[in-house]
């Protein structure tokens, strides 16, 4: 069996939003420092359990450099990469963290305050089924485009924090090829960007794909999910409303509350397991 | 939580072998019949725990149906694909099978008769470390060809029960495209066939890469690492004799039987994770 340095059994659960999946490893205490190999290991889908990243559960008060950083949230989510590094934070993860404290019983149903290294989010989590996130205020800037197949699609530049540019378009997005990077326009991306490909069904539904800046096309991106609502909403002339969105991974509501204009991502948050990394 | 038809919780391991990995699922009375469904699912590397296969270890006296597969063994390994189809046997997974089996405490180490769907298999396995599988006698045929990349390799047809085509090659294998099907002749391999690229990099050491049929480019195949070592013997002009072969998953160790003419596959079996499937 393979032991880590100094720790022979790590407790997890593993859960995915929208197959956007997770290891969750309980750590009320912060008594346990994952090293980045340790991360690494942890996801590797062969050689590991498998996961785009480990959701830490951490209570602020164990961990002061944590604490500071989002002091009115009693849980933090040390979010890593699948490579072992630091995140800020991700929408779909949110999810399946709020899921695990409800179903550990480490926090009641409810509104919980998650904390971040973006800062405290509010998560709105029932005893079961979907959970609902506060992405925050969307920025909207200026129109651009990217290239497919040598075929030019417009899209807007929505901030969520990171960029997006959501491309609304005719051609069935099913019939794009995205294994390859869309080209965009570095002057206005110089950090790259998150393109999100639209097909609008109706007022009230819509269907993306997504290609994510350094990652390639994934089955589900909870910031994408949120830019798109906003540009959506930019679309219809209005200020706030409710989409529904199907990504590949699964079925997302959007909602644009008209009080603070905040994006409410909610969505499905499902464990699989339970059991010890040896 | 998910739950699957009528079975609310089921106790798995996941382990690899040169990272050909699988989930374990401990079923000693037989009492648990895994559908194709539930296989599946519990495969999908982003909605379940995601894996090869599964292996349920089953106790051969338990299903009538299996023991008369393989009367003698006590252990029956019921493999299934990722998809859920039912497959019959797996050299890498037969090592963390075994490996199963000592380390539960179902067996006791040393030499163990394991039941799989070709027959009964015998494994040698200590209390820890790595694993050798008796994975049979090596039918050596015809040459034939390979066609990667406009480029021509030519091969031995080799079955280990499955066909193979072994090329042996200067150009280093760390510079095929295998990302697409090489071109073989479909008059010498109708159902297809394995192809193993290898680089000899001494008399008792090479270097392969292998497209398994039907999945594309893999980091470890265990009947196909046998090939090898027929090819290289034949090469060589020895009906027995010993390989290391380094293959993308790791490293593992071949011998040709002097008595029996067996290839003994000897390689690494790593339990990373013990759980339950909710």
């Amino acid at each position: 069996m393979t032991t880590i340095e100094g720790v022979s059994e790590i407790p997890f659960w593993k859960g995915h939003g929208t197959r956007n999946d997770f290891i969750v490893v309980p750590d009320p205490d912060g008594a346990r420092s994952l090293s980045a190999a340790e991360v690494a290991a942890m996801c590797d889908r062969r050689g590991g359990i498998g996961a785009d990243g480990v959701l830490r559960v951490v209570r602020g008060s164990a961990e002061p450099a944590l604490a500071a950083l989002a002091p009115e949230a009693e849980w933090f989510m040390d979010y890593r990469n699948a490579d072992g590094s630091l995140s800020e934070t991700c929408g779909n993860g949110l999810r399946v963290f709020a899921r695990y404290l409800v179903d550990s019983g480490l926090a009641v149903p409810g509104r919980l305050a998650i904390g971040t290294r973006a800062g405290v989010v509010q998560v709105d989590v029932g005893p079961v089924g979907d959970v609902t996130v506060d992405m925050g205020l969307p920025e909207v800037f200026e129109t651009s485009f990217a290239l497919v197949g040598g075929a030019k699609y417009e899209g807007l530049h929505v901030s969520m924090g990171n960029p997006h540019l959501v491309c609304v378009t005719d051609v069935p997005v099913e019939t794009l090829d995205l294994t390859v990077l869309p080209d965009v326009d570095m002057a206005v991306f110089p950090a790259g960007v998150n393109v999100e490909f639209v097909n609008i069904v109706d007022g009230a539904h819509a269907v993306m794909r997504v290609y994510e800046r350094g990652v390639g096309e994934t089955e589900s991106c909870g910031s994408g999910a949120c830019a798109v609502a906003a540009a959506l909403a930019v679309r219809a002339g209005v200020s706030a409303g409710s989409w529904q969105l199907s990504v590949p991974g699964g079925e997302l509501s959007l909602t644009i509350d008209a009080e603070t204009g905040h994006v409410l991502l909610r969505g499905p948050a499902v464990v699989v397991a339970r059991g010890v990394w040896l």
